[in-house]
């Protein structure tokens, strides 16, 4: 994937970074008006390549076309994926940022992205600008871009999975995450080298946020109270540590014999496998700085009073709720279309909690797709 | 409080344990009739000191009433208030169990407090078992529990916040927080010498649990998005030990300026503390061990088909359900009612979350006591 590198850049706390590589995809043409781009933000363990996450919304005849879209992903600032962020080089070492990284706010996210959509990639317009979940939140202070006569930069926004401010609840998950990293020895005030990082305290804090993402009742669907065929290494003496997938469910409400009860749960099972699945892609620094980067979401700070921050962003707005959200609920949602003065709230109904942005993709695109043709 | 200790308890996994503590306290006389006890049954972290978490309930015209009633709470084994736990001596070792300590099911706990019971206190009937969260699991097996004559043994049960068997949603929050555990270096798979656990990590767990407890709504409208003070040391490197009660909120909707973007947030600073708070009084190898009981709560385990189970429970039951319970939802406790031959439900409207069954005190009392009277 192509990136730029920005010679510098100044974040909100008045730091200022060199030499910022920016890695970003583009699915179409920008046409000669150069208004024609669609700007798709990506969540938490995202990366650039939206085909991998949102590749049902992507393609003729979808929410984001390429046969008439110019669609761009760029990678969030903190971020693993290619942007700049602690395991990239700081030109003033020559060693990656580690520990140093400086705080990001989503703020500082959007501003970085604007620089290269207008500054490399010569956009003018954007269409529309959509995500979920940390993706929403930068959809959210996109709608403050400028053109250099004052118009908005962005003439539309699909926000889907998320309020106008992370909220207490959800800063409380984010920090309990993080301190499950601190937790690991490994961790090192951030201080580790390359491969030497908390991996266990990781992936204990990707099972807490694999909880908050699905629901009671989908987690109760999938996994009942099934236990995993015993292991006799295991069944001796639980390990810590074991992984494997989910069985199918098969005994639906029988109870489980006694002989396995000290076999793991299914669903601990799926939680291990999903902390060992995100270590092996996702460093422990970049996880911090990117919940820190949300906690910082904020569309009314340095703006006025937050109800009013709202009401003045006057793009169409289509809003989108998921019924059984228990980390951004519904009432988020809903609050914002209360204020947001040209906004349509669209509600989700699915079983899979906050993953659903992720899940009911062909829906999603479905009702974008004919959002934006009205 | 006082100990009785039995010889011999054998466990349902098949395992003996020898020499086995039991701490209890009573409040009122066990009657000529030996019929007149109230079994109370505490939750996660709780002692068999009711008047420390159930204190409303108990007293002169309250839910349980020490002037008519037989008031008995037991220490639940795994504990570290005073029963069997990984914390209390071996006798086989004179070291006290650690990691060797076995495997244990509500089921056990509740037939090891039958045998004290009605071994050692006499008693030969009890009028009415309540509990919420793990105790109400303790009150659903006490149901089960049978007189010589095959008569039950419990002629009433107040269930609180809980269902029949633990949901793999409630699994999964315990896991995570066992792997919150396990990442911290002090864990040593359970073998640390006393004063010397894995304290980081329990500290991330209780953060973890906290968020479950409570609600959404609670969190917004007691934090908001306040910061604490800003503190230079803190604010110059963020810390990951920090802890200090939180602040009053203060100011409502107005926005954080930016200089405190590095002092915590009001909702950070606040779990910190109730993970400190918790490593001053409980072990982590008990945390593991509690956490492993509950999620063994199945009512139906050995027992045939759930619902035909829960159908078998002739008891008048009290099954009160908290409406913005998050960990326990109300669809448990409507499933208890739905099959329970003989149970009505009392739904408690509260901001609080799980913990309402700790917070709305007078309410329960008033409600468990008109209930008993009819």
């Amino acid at each position: 994937m192509p990136t730029e590198t920005l010679s510098t850049f100044q974040l909100e706390s008045g730091a200022e970074l060199h030499g910022v590589p920016v890695q970003y995809r583009t699915w179409g043409q920008l046409n000669e008006r150069r208004d024609n781009a669609v700007v798709v933000c990506h969540a938490l363990t995202g990366s650039a390549d939206a085909t991998q996450w949102w590749g049902d919304l992507l393609g003729s005849g979808r929410a984001f076309d390429p046969e008439d879209d110019f669609v761009i992903c760029l990678n969030a600032p903190g971020s693993p994926y290619g942007s700049v962020s602690p395991i990239t080089e700081n030109p003033a070492t020559g060693a990656p940022y580690g520990a140093d990284f400086p705080r990001v706010t989503i703020r500082d996210t959007v501003r970085l992205h604007r620089r290269v959509l207008t500054e490399r990639l010569g956009v003018r317009s954007v269409r529309l600008a959509a995500g979920g979940s940390m993706g929403g939140m930068q959809v959210l202070e996109w709608a403050f871009e400028e053109k250099e006569n004052g118009a908005p930069l962005v003439q539309a926004l699909a926000p889907v999975a998320v309020g106008g401010r992370h909220a207490p609840w959800q800063i409380g998950c984010s920090e309990a995450q993080r301190q499950a990293i601190y937790a690991d020895p490994r961790w090192q005030d951030g201080r580790y080298a390359p491969g030497e990082g908390p991996t266990q305290g990781l992936a204990a804090a990707r099972m807490m946020a694999m909880i908050s993402y699905r629901s009671y009742d989908s987690y109760r669907e999938r996994f009942g109270r099934d236990r995993m065929t015993p292991d006799p290494a295991t069944a001796a003496a639980p390990s810590t540590s074991d992984a494997a997938p989910p069985p199918e469910r098969q005994n639906g409400e029988a109870a489980a014999p006694l002989p396995t009860e000290n076999a793991p749960f299914a669903v601990e099972s799926y939680l291990r496998h999903q902390g060992e699945k995100l270590i092996d892609r996702f460093d422990a620094r970049c996880y911090v700085a990117l919940t820190r980067q949300m906690d910082s979401h904020d569309v009314a700070r340095g703006r006025g009073a937050y109800d009013e921050v709202l009401r003045s962003i006057e793009q169409p707005a289509f809003v989108v709720s998921i019924d059984s959200d228990a980390l951004y609920p519904p009432a988020e949602q809903r609050e914002l279309v209360d204020h947001l003065p040209n906004a349509q709230l669209d509600v989700l109904s699915s079983p899979h909690g906050h993953d659903a942005f992720l899940i009911e993709t062909e829906t999603l695109s479905k009702r974008l797709r004919d959002w934006r043709r009205v």
